[in-house]
Order: C-alpha cells, then sequence, then structure tokens
C-alpha cells in the first residue's frame, strides 16, 4: 500500500496531528511524520512534496494554524491528492488558518477538513487509498457500522439516564 | 477506471458546478451528473450514495449552498471520498455553505474545496483516482506544467504592458 | 397531547439538551429524547423522522453542532414542525452550527432558536403544542407572568443593593 | 382554522415578506398582513400581540432587517408561536438582522428561519396550523412529495444537458 | 441636573453596568438604576421610557446582551437620548449584541459605545448633561487632564522597567 | 443654541453625510461642516475639536470609513459628545468603519450609530441639544408622532395592495 | 537607490497592483514588476526571493487574493522587508486574503497593508527605501503636504457647496 | 544606526510588547520604548512622531488593542515606516484591533503585522534597518538559518516521539 505523509507545521501541533498517527495505525496504513515549514524550511517543503509521489506516498496530510500555507504549499510540488487540517492557535480560533487552506486557486487543489479535525484527515486519507485496497474499505466499513452501534448504544444508555430526569 | 459523481443540490447550481464537468472531460474521467437535494430528495441521495462504490464510482463531488448539508450526506452513506463545494448565493456569500461543508464531525469526512471551487474539486478527485492510473498522474503532470507556462508568459506579457506604463 | 421529540446529535450534547427536557417536564408535555445522528445513523434518523407523525409525536426538537445537519435531515422526513438548537463545541463558538441550522432551503422550514438555546426550543415546542391545548396555554401565560414577577424582584432587590454602593 | 398574522416592520419589506403570503394563500390559510413597527409604533405592536391570540391567530410571522428587534417585540407580548424572517437591506446583508431575530433570552422563543426566508416562514407556520388540522397536513405531504418530482424532473433535464457538453 | 437613568436587562448584568453607577457617583450626577427587560417586562419598559423625561431624567443608559432590544426599546418610547452598553454573554461574545444595539432604523437613534463600555457610556452621559452644567464640564476637563497625566506616569514608570530588561 | 459640527473625513462622504445636514436643517439647529483628516489634517481635526466648545459648539457628528479613526480623534480633544457614524466604502462594508468607532477606550467615549446612520446621528444631536430647549424637545415629538402615522398610513395602504394578492 | 519589485499572483491582479507601479514611478524608485504564483511557480517565486537582495532589490510588494500565500513565500525567502497586498477577488470580498497576509508566524515578518491597499504599499516602499535617501524623504513630506492642502481645498469647496443646502 | 521606537497605548500592553524589546535588544538595535495614547495623549503622541526623524529613529512599532488608532496616528505625523501591532484585549479578540490597524487610507500607509505579533515587528524593523547596515541583515540572515536548524531538529526529535506511538 501506498505511504501517507503527515506534516505539522510545528511540533506544538503534535497534540492534534497526532490523533491522525492512531487513526492511520489503526488502520494499518503505513506513515512518515515530519515537522516541516512552509516558511521557515521552504526548501525541505519543496523537496519533500517534489519527491513523495516517487518515495511511495500516496497522500499527504498537513497541519498548520494562522497564515496556514503548508497545504498549499506542499499541493505546489505534487499532484498527490493534499489534505488541509487548519489548526486553532492563532487570535482568530482557526478562521484564519481555514480560510488560508480552504480558499486555494484553481488547479492546486488542497482537500480542507475541520479546525482540528486531524481525525477526519486520517479517515479522507484512509477513504482515498481504499480505492485501491479492497482490505482498506472493508475496515472503513466495519468502522462506519462500529460508530453506529455506538450511537445506538449511547441512545441506549440515555433511555437509561431519563429515568432519573 | 473508476467513474467521478458530480452531485447538485439544485439545477441552478449548473453553471458553476458544470465546470467540474469539463475538467473531467478533458482528463478522461468516466463521470455521472445528478441533481441530487438532502433535504428535497433524501431517500434518492441515500441509496445514490450506498451504492456509488458498487455502481463504479472512485470518487463523489457535492456542490451545495446555504445549509450545504449535501456533502456530508453523501458522506453519511458511503466511505468513498466525498468532495464538497461550498456555493454562494445564500445572503452570507457561501461562508454559511463553507462551514456547514467542511465542520463535518469526527469519523465522516468531506474534502472541502474553495467557495465555488467546482473546478478544483475535479482536480482533485482527478489526483484521487490518478493513484491508481499512471496515464492520468501523466496528465495531472502535464496540466501542472502547462500552469507554470501559462505564468511565464503572462509574466512575460506584463513586460511588454510595463513599457507602456 | 402530542408528544415532544428531543433528539440530540451525540450524547456528549445531553448537559445541553436535557434542559429543553426539565422545561417540557414542568409544563408536563409528554416527549422522548434519543441520540440520533444524521451522519452516523442516517437511517434511524431518516426513520424516526418519517414515523414522528404517526408515532404521536407533534413536534422535534433537534440540537446539533459544528455542521449540524441533524435538523435539517429530520425536517426533510417529515411535515411535523422541526425546531433546530445549533450548540457551540466546534473552534467558532457555534456559529457554525447557527448558520447550517438556519440557513434552510425553501420548502424545508427549520425553527432555528438562539446557540445553545434548549430551553427556547422546548418553550416554543409548548407555544406550538398549546394551540389545541388550553391548560398548556394558560401554564405558559402563567409562566409569562412569573417571568415579569422575577424582574420586578430582580428590580426591587436592586434598589437595596445601590443603597450600598 | 386559526388565522396567520404576517408583520412587516416597513412597507419597503413588502418585496420578501409577500411571498410568505402567497404561500398562506395556496395552502388555504386564513391570514392578515400589517406594517407595524418595533420602533416607531410600539404600542401597536404591543396591542397586535397581546390581542393576537383571542383575535384568532394562531401564529405570528415577523420580519425585519437590521437591528430587527420585531419578532422579538412582538414575542414578548403574546404566547403563541412567533416565527422571524431576519431581512437583508443593511450594510451587513442580514446578519444583523440574523443575530438580532436569533438570539433571544431565556423564555421568549423565536422560531428564526433563514435571512429572508419568508417562504419558510409560511411553510412553518403551516406545520404549526396543521398540528389540529388535517387537510393542511396533508397538503403540506403533497406539497413534499411535489417537490421531490421536481427534483427528480429536474434530473431527468440535466440527463439530456450532459448530451451536449 | 436632570438625572441618569442606568437600566439594565438582568441582575447578572449588575457587574458590568455598576461600572457605568460608580462613574456617575463620582462625578456628581444623580442617577436611577433598574432592571427592566425589553422582553419580559415590555410594559414596564415602555412604561419607564415614556415618562422619563417628565420624571426628571436626562439621558438613559441601557445595557443588554445577545438580542439586545432594550436600548432600542427605550428610545421607541422617549426622545431623550439613549446610550446602549452591549454586553459579552452569549456566543458571539458580544457582537451579537453590538449589531443589534447599533443598527437601528431610521429615526430611533440609539448611541451605542463599545461591547462591555459601561464607563464610556457614563462620560458619554456626563458629556451629555454637561452641556448645560459648567461645574460638570470642568469636572470632564479635569478627568481628561488626569487621564493624560496618569499615562505620562506610566510612561515614566516603563523607562525605569527598561532599564532591567 | 449650541451649534452642531458634522466633520466628513473626504468629501467623497458628502453624498451619506448630508442627509446629517438635511435633518440639522429641518430641525432649525445651527451648524457647520467640514472636511479633515484624522490622518491627513490631524493638526485641523486637533485643533477644531479642542476649540469646538468655545467655538458655540455642543456636539460634533464625524464620519469616517474603514480605519475611521475621525471621530476617536476628535472625541480625544474635547469633551463635548462626538457621534460616531462608521461609513461603507472599504472591503468589509463597513464592518472595519463600526469596529473602529464603537471600540473607544475608557474614559474617551463617542457615540457610535448604525453604518451609514447619518440621519440618526443627526437625531440623535437633536435629542442631545434639545435638552435644554423645549422648542426643540416639542419638534423630536413631533417628528416621533408624524413617523407613527407614516407607519399607519402605509399599514392601511397595505391592505389595499392586499386585495389584489 | 535600491529597486522595489512588484509581484502580483495573476496579470488579473495587474488593475490594482498598477497602482503601486504609478506611485513608484512619481516617486522616481526604480522597479521591476513580475506574475509570479507561490502555488504554480513556486520555484520561480522562492528563486526570486532568494536573489532579490543581490539583484539590487530592497523592498518587496506581494499582491494577492484568497488563499494570498505569495508574500509569505517571498517572505520566507528573504531578509528583506516584505509588503503584503490582500486583494479582492473571492467570495469573502478579500477577508480570506487578509488573514492570509497578515497572520504570519514568527520570525518570517509581512508588513500588511489594507485590502487592495497597492497604493498605501508603494509609499510604504518610499518610505523604507527613503531611510537612506534624503531626496525621496523630501519627496515624501511634499506629498504629506500636497495631501492636507488637498483636504483643505475640499473643506473650501465644501463651503460652497453648503450655500445651496 | 537610526533607533527603533516601540509604543504601546498602555502599560497593560507591556507583556506583549516587551517581545519586541527582547528581539530588537538581540539584534543590537538601540531603542526607546514609550506609553502613548492615541486618544489620551494625542498632543504627545503627535509630538513624539513628528520629531521622530530628526530625534534619530527609522521605524516606529505602535502596539494598540480595540479601536487601535495608535499607529495610524503615529503614521498622520511622521514619513517614518510605521509597524501596527493589533492586539487581543477586546470583546473581539482583536479582530476588532487588526481592522483599525490594516484598513488606512491612501497617503497613512501602516505596515500591519498579525495579532500580538509584536516579534515580527521587531523582525520587519530589523529588516527595514538592515537595507543600510550589513551587519544587521548578516545577523538577520544567520536567525533565519537558526530558524531552519530549529525545524530540523524538531523534526529528529519527532521521529524519536513516533517510535513510541
Amino acid at each position: 500500500m501506498k505511504k501517507a505523509a503527515v506534516i505539522m507545521g510545528s511540533d506544538s501541533d503534535f497534540p492534534v496531528m497526532s490523533k491522525a498517527l492512531v487513526v492511520l495505525k489503526e488502520f494499518g496504513i503505513p506513515f512518515e511524520a515530519h515537522v516541516c515549514s512552509a516558511h521557515r524550511t521552504p526548501e525541505e517543503t519543496a523537496e519533500f512534496a517534489s519527491k513523495a509521489k516517487e518515495n511511495g506516498f500516496g497522500v499527504i496530510i498537513a497541519g498548520a494554524g494562522m497564515s496556514a500555507a503548508l497545504a498549499g504549499s506542499l499541493a505546489a510540488h505534487t499532484t498527490l491528492p493534499v489534505i488541509g487540517v487548519p489548526l486553532r492557535g492563532g487570535a482568530q480560533d482557526g478562521m484564519d488558518a481555514l480560510l488560508s487552506t480552504v480558499m486555494m486557486p484553481s488547479g492546486i487543489p488542497v482537500a480542507c477538513v475541520a479546525i482540528d479535525g486531524a481525525k477526519n484527515a486520517a479517515y479522507l486519507a484512509a477513504e482515498i487509498l481504499a480505492l485501491s485496497d479492497e482490505d482498506l474499505a472493508k475496515k472503513l466499513s466495519d468502522y462506519k457500522e462500529e460508530m453506529k452501534q455506538g450511537v445506538l448504544k449511547k441512545d441506549a444508555a440515555l433511555q437509561e439516564k431519563l429515568k432519573e430526569l
């Protein structure tokens, strides 16, 4: 299977971005993770993206806050799908990062998920890689069913709680 | 190659969403397009998404405005990657649709692109499908080179224009 | 009297949504409450709404955060009045949920109340059910008078506090 | 059947608010419409709301822009359900009116619909009145089916259009 | 001298609104303070404003949060200048209250100050009453000079702090 | 009677700000109007405000767009009440000007009216000056009655229009 | 004198960005202008910035819309001051570009001016270059005096216009 | 070398603005710091800016919150580059200060940095002063290299952390 890359603009983003790593691990998706900054290590960022395809990656997840140029910078140097995770942390609670990540110019798409949505970035990566991996597709279906059962259990638990109201 | 689906919430979305169709056609990606509403034809929406995988689709693009539940509704019924295009049209110039599309709960990702970003939705779909299709990957690389040449030409043209300043 | 339904997207919404339950109980309105997710249990959501009328419900209250498709999803499957409660919790302090809940397309109305406005959702449900129940209408009038007396008492208390200024 | 009231803050709101009147007429719901201002005719506004119930009204629709106090002012004087329609027109494209209309204090609910959502206000009124009128409920179901057929027809028409792409 | 009125929508607004009272007291401006709600005690609110002029008031300060109709409701019933203080407290950190307070329709002005700007509301009231009271005008000039001296002192203190840098 | 000053940051603001002049004229309030810029003629702005009181002014109206420092700059140099009119014109439709005008620091109040609310600025000025001028107070009461009659007439006209619906 | 560079993300930005060129020309500042895209020609962008200092540039002006990564991308590759001009054009009227341009991470500053503020970008560039060029400093002082005289003339013209009111 | 001035509107801004002082000190840039208020000490503010050039300053950094007129007020009185730092602190988390600082009228530029971006203001000041000081330019290059090495080290550390995942 192709690898997923998880790039974060700073190591302070690890607590949020590691949630993506946990999901990737659970699904058995091989991955690499790197601290890489669009503004502080632009050459390294460019080089990583340029060689990502030949290095066996199939999808890149990038999390960054504030001006959040990371996902776009990576997308500028590859034709692999790039998933952007806008991070909270600036004064605008992630709205700045959301707009920076999602409002990409034509021809250079970024697949933006919710603010701090690192888990969904990983699920989206799994959905993309599952297109050519039926085992992974099966795991995604199973997870979907699990989520459903989880809601049904919570509903059952709520019925108990209501008796005490 | 797997097909791409382009779903729009209303036929009034066609002028924007057809830009995605044009791109898909240029890249030779087989596609279907449908008017399908999360709120007015919820069963049809659910059924389309539920059967999309077995019907040969690899990716779903969904464009909707205002409350913009379409992409999320489709994502709720499939493990295929769903790309959401928030559309302008309400009083909030698409900000309502952007937030509705991108702020998905954990486990049900939507890959959100820019407001009215139908073209980028198609490029993103191509990037996803290209993971198992080297011809398509080549077309994407060529397109990227073309875009670059386009900018360089525009820069050359600007130099001419500057002489008249 | 017809029943009220209180649907919440997650059991983590209970602390806010239970305020609606308390009000319904105080007014003697029969109710059911369920955890039901537009995105994780879409079939169950659809089925609940589709059968709500024949199951004796007169009004549905739905609370959800972020992309907040729950109220709209329920409204898509019923002609009962659906009251939406946008919940805080995402990075945008409920503004995302507010826009997702209120900006519904024509023909599928949702009665939106304030962010975290679960109590008002219940009062609104009571007002709706009171149209065919004079006892309930009387309770609402009494409550309104009580609120007025509460303000007058607070004003009296303020006059005491002012003496110490 | 109880009457619906449609109150607008200014006669310049008629082009939008008349869409509610058309819907009410189509559903055969008796209605009155008035220009009534929370700020310019506050006594008349208060009096209308105070006597609305005894005057045979079952629901009040109120449309206003900018500071948009009208729906709340009416709700302050009645226990009938009040539906608020925030109107565009100020510099903030209706966001001011939306927040003024929806962010009501506890105990005085307003059922807020989308910016300029006069039609949905009428459908919501119909849903409320239909709770004690099976004929009206039937009309609402029929209308829902019609909307569905409308979408299906548009989808069929889209298939034709796609052939020319 | 004419009196100032300080009206607050709820006694929970006292911690902020009492700052206005302290300023009024310091300037020797006679005042009354009341809890009075546009939505819960609309008649009392209307009556207070209607009789404010004949009761010896010269200016009314009104603080309210969220939908914040209080200042506008008072202004609807008087030709005295009404100063509105939008209060934080809702999910939108006072932006809802600011827009509700400031976006008044033509003919019914409200003098809006900053979110939680109760102190400035009192200074503004003092400026208004000082137009016919030279003693009060002198106090305002003195206060302005005091503020200036305060800044100069802080600048001097900063010079000390810089030595330790 | 004391004079009103109407200051605008640029002559391009005249179409909006002249509405204030018309109201002042109708009420017989003596006024002066000036183009005066907080950023381009800061000394003249400071001097005008510093001498406004001794020059017979009782209130200053200031309209400016974008960064909108004018009202605050004037307020910094006078203890007369300053009314700020945030003007549309920048990319943010006046929201920038609104926040710049209203969010004044403690001790330097500005009475902010709605975006482009020049008319209300003049009515507010009239209310302020009327505190020591019973004739003007009478004119304001008459105007309020006129507005009320205007709404009642519009309501009557609406009744005619409804017959044609 | 060192040169100014004016970089625009697309030739469609020329109508706005050419205003900067006109100002630079009036002040006699040597300049180059280029179309250069952070996302479509990232290598060229990086190279231009990396060599800007040795190529005789003293300041770089960069205008871009939407995700607006251009100014930051240039700043990542140079220690010359970079001035960012956020451009309107996306659905959010330049607010997206403003936040993307101004919210830079620590260590990589961008000097952001107003949305579409190309003229001010050029004035700022002139102020920066004038630090080591007294002639240019003199031109800036003269321009400031001119602006002042312009306002005074407009004020005089206003006095004429007022006579016709 | 020319001096940098760091002006703050209040001594409560010191914790943020002192970060600029630390950077200036590290780079060996001579500086002065002052508390100076656009609204409370407008004459002192005007005088400081007017004489800044002859007093040996080359750049002015100004930090202020809420209405944030400080940077613009200084820019109105000098042709030196003025860097504005919008500060958090009001109800709008610095968005008010950002818009007030950045949306300057043509001819009076302010170089705006991120909300609370005092460090970047100092780096920008260093970049400006380095145009005529090769030693300072060298320090900036070294700092850029240091930042890069910092990111590379963090990436190496992340690889260790990943082993424990």
